[in-house]
């Protein structure tokens, strides 16, 4: 079978879009394998997410700069072979990178880890296969952060990486830093945002006594914590929880969640408008 | 604003349908407010659901059925001002009759309650308010059981009803009604199924010790419990709860999920096919 | 069989807590039918709650000062015999009046709602049946709101109300009113606390992108939004929601927890300690 | 801090039982820091969990069977530093297996891995690091079906396990091998038992078209998936989800379900009677 291509696009509502972009395909030899779309009707913005596979002969799919100028479209066009690289990086918690590296041995996640980058040394991952995975120690002090930080941009151009995951990394990136990745940042925040924003989340829910504790996947803005949410999840707690206890059930959650938002991004499934997403089903 | 049309179809994959559907759709005036397609893998049928709404002055779809014949497709199409007629069916509990009275009241659920059929008096129902809702008496014993079936399927077609909602309706339907009512009548089935079929489900989920009930909306079937699943969902119960207890927690679930189901199929955005259904989202 | 008691105690841990109310128990002819402890490690206090029946002939517990005075203890004895007394306040929006009234009536909530207070006259309840129970129309302006809640406050002790339930009651306390109804004040706050605090939280929800709604029962305080919470749920939501599928899909929540909220209360499961509570299960 | 026994125990519920031993604790030099009661009323049995200190100079608890034998109880007493000793059966499928290794590493799960049993040879885990647990290759047949299980009771014998997991063990085992292990062994099914018993329960839910999947965590007994339930847990699917889906999201499920299954039991808050648990929070 030949791999099937994924468009994503969106741009102002009007008449025509979705017979444009089906009658092109259908011209130039394209079966369409999945169409989402969603009409905002706050923004009277269109947003649209298309899969679709050659019939016959494949092909590339010529021509649709015209659609995509005549509706003044924001689009992208992914090919099948299109395998991201993501470097992760990591700090003392290391059960998402674990969780991610197991994913991505199994075949769940179907992106090429390039680099993992911690803050502390190989030594603290002993127990961790990481395979042919190159793994990368960049020690952070309140001195050394600006250093570090253009060594990680080096980084990023090095291993070409299309994503980089916040795999629980408690350094809080400059804005600088996260400027240059827009949209292509997820990091796992251990709070229902915008709930306990900051530090210490879970002391913060036990102090306060909520009966529900929870996990954002967003992607990193300048603003902390305050960047497009991709996926949620949440957990019943106690009074008989401690913060250790609430630290071991968040666990459970930030795997899954982290795990979750980086597959709707590797599948081309969210789409980004201001501060919030569309995330197809 | 012209309230927009829905259309669902479903017919073989191939090639070309989203282009010829839209492209008509333009063709005649109509914007496509929202689209939700799926391609079943498994069976290479396709299904679609259509919203479209005309832009400049507003006409009814013509020629749609050229296209329907092409692509052998089994569609319907509903102009908003179809507001469905159903009638309800209630026995001794009447947590369900109450809620959706209700929701229909505040405008949740876009339908005209034509009618409820009880098997126990009026008198069984004194506090609720059915305001003009007529009310049906229709006792039933193991004698009498053929001739109240044959009023229930002339007051069907009194009422006109497009939808029948068994509402914790306690008796079993014959298959002979139930088969004129195909995709028509929506229940909901106390239990997790497919666990739990028949008799006093709670009785048997609490007898094997599970730890999460669950209740199901489904269409009634000549197969009892068999039905293509709308909806389902579950709660939480431990040692510590008594059968009283999973009926209570299960009324909550009951009310919920039966809404949940009759407020999809009103909108149409099921789907069935054989024991399946298709819920766009 | 003879109702039982319940005691709920809270004091500073020290050994003997449970052998001392215990013997007593027995010693006096009483048998434990449930018991449900927790000891705070951080504060150090601990907290019971006692549910016990008397063996042979019934008498009333005697001789429990004693224990309570040597052990430091806070505590409250119930017989099975005190029907809490409720009061519900309610604004526009009735489906939680709607949902407590049902549930009182079948039994589930085994209370006496002693009267309604409501800011908008009869007529805007009018499908609403509210048998025997008081309705007070209570209009408040800004200029009034002094007079209003005094009379609020007059209607508490005319009723002998055990418990005020805000149901979606949607002007603010004053922390005068408050003040007097410590612990006896349950509220529905429709966001999933400490998110979204304030007004509109649904509009702030929607706003804001977020992928999961909640809400909170809680008890009223002073401080607006920051009582102790009894109960929380969350449901989801997508970037397809409106504000009014928020408000739609957050009702059902309302209703829910509010309920399970007064239950808890009303069976003594409830301890409050500072800003947080125990909830026995 | 001395580490607390935890003391569990069931008997015919009569009054005293909770006098008798709280007094003995007291008497002996013990406070209680947790107690959990419950009172079935079907079968008048009585079940506790109490976990106590000493204060003072910590000793072992004395006399405790005249208690036990004055009111019939069944008990056991585990002193803190019995560290439960576990062995793993898995097959081709690692993912419980990985997830166990983690979490008693990190401290998560207090046990102590023994022995990790496969019918595949060790080259299918070569990515797994068992760091010093033995690992058994033990092929199986439907000719060495006997063999094997003989040579896996003598496992059990070696290592001295107090609990056998199977972490997704595809090979049913026999009567007389489970008949050995009552209470002792752990299973996952990858189905909401009672729905779906028996092979590919994921091809059977995708099948019946289910809105709902889940998994059970319960003791194996003779009777194949009706033994005993301790966990369950369940995710929402739809039409998209192919059979692939439901095995990648039925993964997390087992191995959330298994792993708090597991803790459930080392944290003795399992009590089995009849095939229900008791299952203290």
């Amino acid at each position: 079978m030949i791999p099937p291509y994924t468009l994503t696009l969106s741009c102002p509502d009007r008449p025509g879009i979705v017979a444009a972009v089906a009658s092109l395909l259908l011209e130039q030899g394209f079966n369409i394998v999945d169409a989402q779309q969603f009409d905002d009707p706050e923004t009277g913005r269109f947003f649209m997410r298309v899969v679709f596979a050659p019939f016959g002969e494949g092909k590339a799919l010529a021509d649709f700069e015209l659609i995509a100028e005549r509706f003044a479209m924001e689009w992208r066009l992914r090919g099948a072979g299109d395998r991201p690289r993501v470097l992760i990086l990591v700090s003392k918690f290391d059960h998402c990178l674990v969780d991610l590296l197991y994913r991505t041995r199994i075949g769940e996640l179907e992106m090429d880890i390039v680099g993992v980058v911690a803050n502390h040394p190989r030594e603290a991952y002993s127990r961790i296969d990481l395979g042919s995975v190159p793994f990368h120690y960049l020690p952070v002090t309140r001195d050394t952060k600006l250093e570090q930080e253009t060594r990680l941009v080096q980084l990023v151009g090095e291993t070409r990486a299309d994503l980089v995951v916040l795999a629980r990394y408690m350094q809080v990136l400059s804005d600088g830093l996260v400027g240059k990745l827009p949209g292509k940042c997820v990091n796992i925040h251990h709070s229902f945002l915008p709930g306990f924003k900051g530090a210490k989340p879970y002391h913060q829910a036990h102090e306060r006594g909520v009966k529900i504790i929870g996990v954002t996947g967003h992607y990193a803005t300048e603003d902390l914590d305050e960047g497009p949410i991709i996926d949620q999840d949440v957990v019943r707690v106690s009074h008989r929880d401690t913060v250790e206890d609430l630290i071991r059930k968040g666990r459970d959650l930030e795997v899954a969640v982290l795990a979750r938002a980086v597959r709707a991004h590797l599948e081309h499934r969210v789409l980004v408008y201001g501060r919030k997403t569309v995330v197809f089903g």
